[in-house]
């Protein structure tokens, strides 16, 4: 039996909350079209009391995004979650986000009250929430470092007071994936009420663990993900959502699904990279320039024989319309020959002679040979002049 | 009892298999030399046979590094061990690394050979590398995808013929954490010779997961981890270098050292950058340019009241040399007397007062402000003009 995982997006509350990617409501509106079409589940918007541009994105999204729900970010105080109430009015399905630290460190040095204080605020939190909207999701803060069996009492008593969905975000990014594994594991066996409620992970990348401790939730029982698009956040960033997503549909044996449209993946990256003012690394998992070239001689042989010698996603698959062989002064004949038969040439092993001549020529001047310079040497072949 | 993992660096060799990549043997050598003051154990310099000016690298680093070992790649093929044997000869401590695909993919269509072929020349290859050099590596290309009853008896047969070292690489970075673990306790327990060699990993990025990966490796009995400066590589690239490392170093109870200093790890990220021309991500866990900015009013104020609130690296601890506290429109008074601290200035709260109030002014005009602002902003003030 496949599962559904919903994916919950976050690129405009956590992704956003970096220095330099400051969106204007339009902006937000222009990816949240995007993000709409891609497929997500749950787009978070923003965080309303905190700016009147924020409140000004919950407002616009909700009024003109009908397919996914909308999302608000809260702390677990009145005024927040009247804010976020009223920021999301509009929305076809809107939900609060709510939530305070539960990990000894935020309780004791950062929040500085006693853990039944702060049970007591989280569940006054989420039943406020509840009169507003019917979908609240409870996040506990720094879940990550805290331990499990007053994480399983706050999440209960959440659930209790009416979370639909709780989060438990490893905030500082620290968790290995066992460990994290085993804590949604925990939820799952000592939570009496987990079954009235989502349990979603939200990983931080610190130690480049965010996508991995996201499956292993997975496989533990989480069946939301928070995530952003080129994985942006805060720091290191939050867990990728197009890692994510690949992962689930290239391992068919985890029996989970998403409802995302894997084609939009490449282009929402570009969008984001480019609004957002954060450039992909060219090695970015998925979506970075490089993710599919084959450079190096053995490889694009490989390659050329079989795909899968090499490849494991097909770059049409996420919405790269390029050839995966590029063609530079390394490429040998089978990868020249490969290229040109993508445009529409077929060539004998003697006029392939002459074309590979003049395309070292020029590849040794030129750091790529692109589909126009094929055109371009075939112009100048005696056989290929219309 | 704490054990030993050997850091293999990869950087020079499959780091550089990235269009636009390429480095001349002097560059190869100026990295080198930070990879050895780093305490890389082994360097990959690079494939001696597919060009003169690899040969020229392997044999330039073998005559001037002399703590790493020096690692020249072949393949199964005995005029590529001949040459690297030649390039390495000058090395102080010389590896040959070799080895041959093994999944059924590979097999069948790309080498095109039956299954007793391939041991069989996986079997020479090692046995005249050893005549060559006492440290052989063995590796099993694609092995992420070999089965692994085949796979334990090829890694067998070339731990017989002398290998030192099995590299078990997930050549298209397909494999989830469990799986490849599995496979490595696979080795571990079915390979009746395995304690006389290494176990050593060696993953692609392909689906974020290589580093998860790499340590499910260590956590299977793994001892050596074959990574890159960044993570850059082909596709997606290799397992990072600097996560593996922190990793281990936040995570005691795993029981497993490296000998990097991480001090380095900052100073060679933004060297090899610069020299491969690949940018690293500002959020690239432990190196990315914002891996330690907290800009958010509430992450300030926590990390200003415990550091360890939401920063589980010191930054200094991996040679960045300033601040996490960025200072924008959007920081409070706390975020500002901490900065004021750091630069040794102390001020009573009605003279932050002042100060603050031009502060936001020029916070508002510039993107974020820095140190040299803030003693600007400091001459204006009565009292602290000398």
């Amino acid at each position: 039996m496949v599962e559904q995982v919903q994916i919950f997006d976050t690129t405009l509350r956590d992704g956003e909350q970096v220095p330099g990617c400051g969106l204007s409501p339009q902006r937000k509106l222009e990816i949240a079209k995007r993000l709409e079409a891609l497929g997500v589940d749950i787009i978070e918007a923003g965080f309303p009391i905190s700016s009147p541009g924020d409140f000004e994105a919950v407002r616009l999204l909700s009024s003109e995004i009908k397919n996914s729900t909308i999302c608000a970010l809260s702390r677990a105080v009145k005024a927040d979650i009247e804010c976020a109430a009223r920021a999301l009015e509009g929305a076809a399905k809107a939900r609060i986000h709510t939530g305070i630290g539960t990990s000894d460190q935020h309780v004791q040095t950062k929040l500085r009250m006693s853990r039944e204080e702060v049970v007591r605020r989280a569940v006054e939190a989420v039943s406020y929430a509840r009169t507003f909207v019917d979908d609240v999701e409870f996040y506990a803060e720094d879940a990550g470092r805290t331990p499990n069996d007053f994480l399983a009492h706050i999440v209960e008593k959440a659930i209790e007071a009416g979370a639909t969905v709780v989060n438990i975000p490893d905030t500082t990014g620290f968790c290995l994936p066992e460990e994290y594994g085993a804590k949604i594991k925990y939820l799952k066996d000592h939570v009496p009420n987990i079954e009235k409620a989502i349990i979603s992970s939200h990983c931080h990348n610190d130690l480049g663990l965010a996508t991995a401790n996201s499956i292993a939730s997975l496989r533990n029982g989480a069946r939301q993900i928070e995530c952003t698009i080129n994985g942006i956040g805060e720091r290191a960033g939050n867990t990728s959502l197009e890692e994510v997503v690949m992962i689930l549909k290239k391992h068919p044996e985890l029996n989970l699904e998403t409802r995302i449209n894997t084609q939009e993946l490449f282009p929402i990256s570009r969008l984001v990279a480019e609004r957002m003012n954060m450039p992909v690394q060219s090695n970015k998992a998925v979506v970075g320039a490089n993710a599919f070239s084959h450079s190096s001689g053995i490889h694009q042989d490989g390659v050329i024989k079989n795909r899968e010698n090499y490849e494991i996603i097909d770059p049409y698959e996420v919405g790269v319309n390029k050839s995966s062989i590029i063609l530079t002064a390394r490429s040998g004949r089978a990868a020249l020959n490969f290229r040109l038969g993508e445009i529409g040439i077929k060539l004998s092993k003697e006029e392939l002679e002459s074309v590979y001549g003049k395309f070292v020529v020029l590849a040794d001047q030129k750091h790529t040979i692109e589909d126009e310079d094929l055109r371009q040497i075939m112009v100048s072949e005696p056989h290929f002049q219309k």
